[in-house]
């Protein structure tokens, strides 16, 4: 990937930029994709999601939950009942994202154990540094 | 992007899904990204890039290119000179790489705009929260 040109002279080139990092670097990271990951065609609770997303903390779930609410990439529905029923399911826009990551998730699928083979080799060939 | 099955009964389903969380975070990480994209049908020099990606430290750069020889991605060649002249390239499986995250770039550019508005509208209307 190149960061584009910039090509709209009303915004400063820096602007645009840092606004694309900022994206890539909350896609990017590595619960976003898995919580993203656990909402394709279907909506969970909370506690649902906790148990889907192997090692994400109650913390980081929440955290994670709420930035992609904030970006839009999911609805947070409260059901009133007691106690309340919050499910969450992606937006039109979360769904173009899935489909983006998905390339990345096929990528690190066939390729980690060549990764993991290369790391080890640097790793010997390294270790008299 | 979903995790996949894991099928290779050889191998603890943790460890898979270990690596390939391992691989989503390193290639996740901005400043991997921008380098990779740096490289695009060309060789580099260390300066060279250091002036093309913008904002990166000196160090960053270091620990980045590191990563990514050792993972395989990129290639570090040493011409012997007076001072040595070192160049990166990347390597097949770091085009791979990089195709597949163009879809990433290209998702981010799209709908950066939209993504800066849904958050200005949920800082509003959680001003009071």
């Amino acid at each position: 990937m190149s960061v584009p040109p910039i090509t709209n002279a009303d915004e400063p080139a820096e602007e645009v930029c840092r606004q694309v990092l900022q994206i890539l670097a909350l896609i990017g990271d590595k619960w976003t994709i898995l919580v993203i990951g656990q909402l394709r065609d279907r909506t969970l609770r909370f506690g649902e999601l906790h148990r889907a997303v192997t090692g994400i903390s109650q913390r980081m779930l929440t955290r994670t939950l709420r930035q992609l609410e904030r970006d839009g990439l999911l609805t947070r529905a409260i059901h009133p009942s007691v106690p309340p029923r919050v499910e969450y399911t992606l937006t039109e826009l979360g769904v173009t994202l899935l489909d983006s990551l998905t390339y990345l998730g096929d990528w690190a699928t066939t390729h980690r154990k060549r990764i993991t083979t290369n790391r080890r080799d640097y790793d010997t060939a390294h270790q008299a540094d």
